[in-house]
């Protein structure tokens, strides 16, 4: 799939089918996210892969969004320095994330982020040192629903218009 | 280009060529970038496509690393609500970011952001509102040297390793 049909079809997907991702599929998220570039090259980010249900159930309930994540066959949460160092650290955390689920999209795979608004809760679930943080997980896998391109759900995912977005030269 | 490609060989480019971005490269850019996905869908983000040679320049000497913005043919500001308001923001627009990056790159469109440290006198240049910010830039244009590909360069935009970056289910 191109990189612009990946761009224009891609939809979040929040409900998944009950099949694990391969070994491959796991990989080539993962190394899209770790492709990503950073500021200075700093590639300030840890990914978690958790494909554990448990896990993946506990972590779904520290974010009001965040349910999505019980059902993922694989979510990935980006560990982080926090945001106070500074404000390049998310911005990274974003470009990485969009890399690793314009991949999965481009092999059939879906993908949400998910915020997690109880990062210690989360620390003690997953283990991370003291010093880094965690702000969003992804969810990933097969869209339970084959329907999630047609126009009425496109609509609720509608986007501004290009001339609400764009300005030239100046404002 | 596929996504997995694009992905694999894009590399980060400051030195461009002489020569303008047609109309349609300009719109797949910003196209990409406004239909990135965000926090409830909420696309904090609005662009100024700067293609005057003049402006380039100011902004260029608005961050210390921020130069090769002075011969892109094309910038784009990135301008969002300050990153207090909540952390998605910046995460939003690095996926915006890269999803212009990779778009670009399909077109054989090199690329690389730029961070803007005074912001107030980018304010002042670009004549965005009070209640928005910018934190970032990116430089588009064609790449002077085809020679970006080249082993030397990637192993100075190396990545860390994946078993340095990836953990399974836990830390």
């Amino acid at each position: 799939m191109d990189v612009k049909t990946a761009i224009a079809t891609k939809r979040a997907v929040r409900e998944f089918k009950n099949i694990p991702l391969s070994e491959d599929e796991v990989s080539e998220i993962l190394n899209a996210g770790r492709r990503a570039q950073s500021a200075k090259n700093r590639q300030p980010w840890h990914f978690i892969a958790i494909r554990d249900k448990e896990i993946l159930k506990s972590l779904s309930e520290l974010g009001s969004f965040a349910g999505h994540l019980a059902g993922a066959a694989m979510g990935v949460a980006i560990i982080t320095p926090p945001q106070e160092k500074r404000f390049s650290i998310l911005f990274d955390a974003g470009q990485s994330a969009a890399y690793m689920q314009l991949a999965a999209w481009e092999m059939g795979i879906g993908s949400c982020p998910a915020t997690i608004y109880q990062p210690e809760e989360a620390r003690q679930l997953l283990g991370f040192p003291d010093d880094l943080h965690i702000y969003l997980a992804l969810s990933f896998g097969y869209p339970l629903h084959e329907t999630n391109s047609r126009p009425a759900v496109v609509k609720t995912g509608g986007r501004r218009k290009f001339d609400d977005v764009v300005h030239f030269d100046r404002w």
